[in-house]
């Protein structure tokens, strides 16, 4: 089924306590895309400026699921860039400088032909733009998006209508307890729920994930993917790898009860712990669908909780 | 099958934003014993002082799987008193006070007949006291310990020499990373069964718990038992109560494989969710085996990951 992601598409350079990776191609909607892509079709809707690396559009390219008939190269604009640095405990990092560019301009148009998208992902820009892009999808089953700490800072107000009109919101544990005020990742996401989606997820990074929805009380939660110290050379994009896989899988079964999304959670962690194996998109790129089922067998293997089926032992 | 503990038992005075409890029954030992009796009879050696109160020592009979052949009341000692503050997050805290008393002085005596005992869990002490603990079990089948910051800093020889003679180690990701150097719990586990162990179970509270076996390359990976900010009532004793569940499970059913290990993290995970819900021995004391198997199941089904088998949809 139709999947389609609005965000940011930018150069970004990376260092790292391992390395370095200069004026590679990033941005949310770039990762959550090539992720996504590897279980559904998945139409891209963004926006570059004409110093855009060709060598980027040729990696996006390179993903035959995504089709970039969004993608729009303005004349006279610039890419948005991110430079950042992760610390020793690649967990934290600090901005180095942003040049929002192109962002700053008015959002890029959503190609008529893709009006029916049934799955939407606003990937994190500003709330008032997802929020416009959102109404472009009127034939929508299932929209979600993400969002950041400068939003919940400068857009609150914004991004309650965001909350209001979607059906599920995506985010990091420390987002959640900002927005929320409330530490414990379980009890953020419940109070999320009353600002209105249907379903949260909170992205714990190396610890995991959580699932609140409204359908029950129950709560889904995952650990990550057990990946050790040198299996982690660019955390970038983690995040919207992770959305990507879930949002891909989503697509992919057409499906969006509670039960689907706990299943697409896992799919996000399997598609997320790739991209965090090399800088840029490059893990995802040379990953097959069957090297990530395999990844999914490993991942249940090493997550099984408890008492097995007696043939499993 | 026989399973023994050893360790302190203590007075604790502990204070969180929600509450404070006064001189209750604590210590590592009493943790431990409360929480695998539920799943093994359970030998408890350990020593008090005069000052002990029969209150706790009431508390501690009511559990009918624990033997307390090993408890020693010392005549003219004190019990060894702990005092500490939770902050807000509940995950974070510091000690108000430490009164060693009866622990600065010889180690109790293990009763003749406990010598047969065959699983072993050297709770937290001095190393040199759990290595010499542990030479009196010639019998054991699976010897675990656990330790702290402690005596990383200032036993650090006499914990290399308990690590190269035990057969798994119970630790915090904090303490994991601190002995270590490394940040990773997946890494950081594998260095330490370079040190000796089999196997190293790393406990990372509300995070779960990563294992690392010698067999295999394979590692486990397991989320926390779900449990809202309102369920949080007091953390102290969770690693015990964890290590309780997971060594009782191990020697209720008499296996000491990776397969075992890997199973016996879940009873773990879900017999520490019930002793952080009230102060002190309380959730362990209230609890049922049928509540714990209860929320077994329930545990099994937020924590799923990926494709179910179809009768499960």
């Amino acid at each position: 089924m139709s999947l389609i992601v609005t965000g940011t598409i930018g150069i970004d350079t990376v260092h790292t306590p391992h390395g370095s990776a200069e004026r590679v191609l990033g941005g949310s909607c770039a990762y959550f895309a090539a992720a996504a892509s590897h279980y559904a079709p998945t139409r891209l809707v963004g926006v570059v400026g004409d110093d855009w690396p060709e060598a980027h559009r040729k990696t996006l390219e390179s993903f035959s699921g995504i089709d970039l008939g969004g993608l729009e190269v303005r004349s006279g604009s610039l890419t948005f860039r991110w430079g950042g640095r992760y610390f020793d405990n690649m967990n934290d990092r600090e901005t180095l400088f942003t040049e929002l560019g192109v962002l700053e301009e008015h959002p890029p148009e959503v190609p008529e032909h893709f009006a029916d998208s049934r799955y939407v992902f606003l990937a994190n820009t500003h709330p008032a733009v997802q929020l416009g892009l959102l109404e472009q999808f009127p034939d929508r089953a299932l929209a979600v998006a993400d969002t950041m700490d400068l939003w919940i800072n400068i857009a609150h107000d914004d991004l309650l209508q965001l909350l209001s009109a979607v059906d599920g919101l995506v985010i990091n544990d420390s987002e959640a307890s900002q927005l929320t005020e409330e530490r414990n990742a379980i009890t953020a996401a419940r109070r999320i729920l009353e600002m209105g989606p249907t379903f949260v997820v909170v992205k714990k990074g190396e610890h995991g994930c959580v699932l609140v929805h409204r359908d029950g009380t129950a709560v889904g939660v995952l650990p990550a993917f057990p990946v050790e110290a040198s299996g982690v050379v660019d955390p970038t994009g983690a995040g919207d790898s992770f959305a990507g896989g879930m949002m891909g899988h989503l697509a992919g079964s057409d499906r969006t009860d509670v039960g689907a999304i706990h299943e697409a959670l896992a799919w996000g962690t399997v598609t997320a712990s790739c991209t965090i194996g090399s800088f840029g998109l490059e893990g995802l790129r040379t990953v097959a669908r069957a090297d990530l089922d395999e990844r999914m067998s490993a991942f249940q293997s090493a997550a099984v909780v408890g008492p097995r089926p007696a043939a499993a032992n």
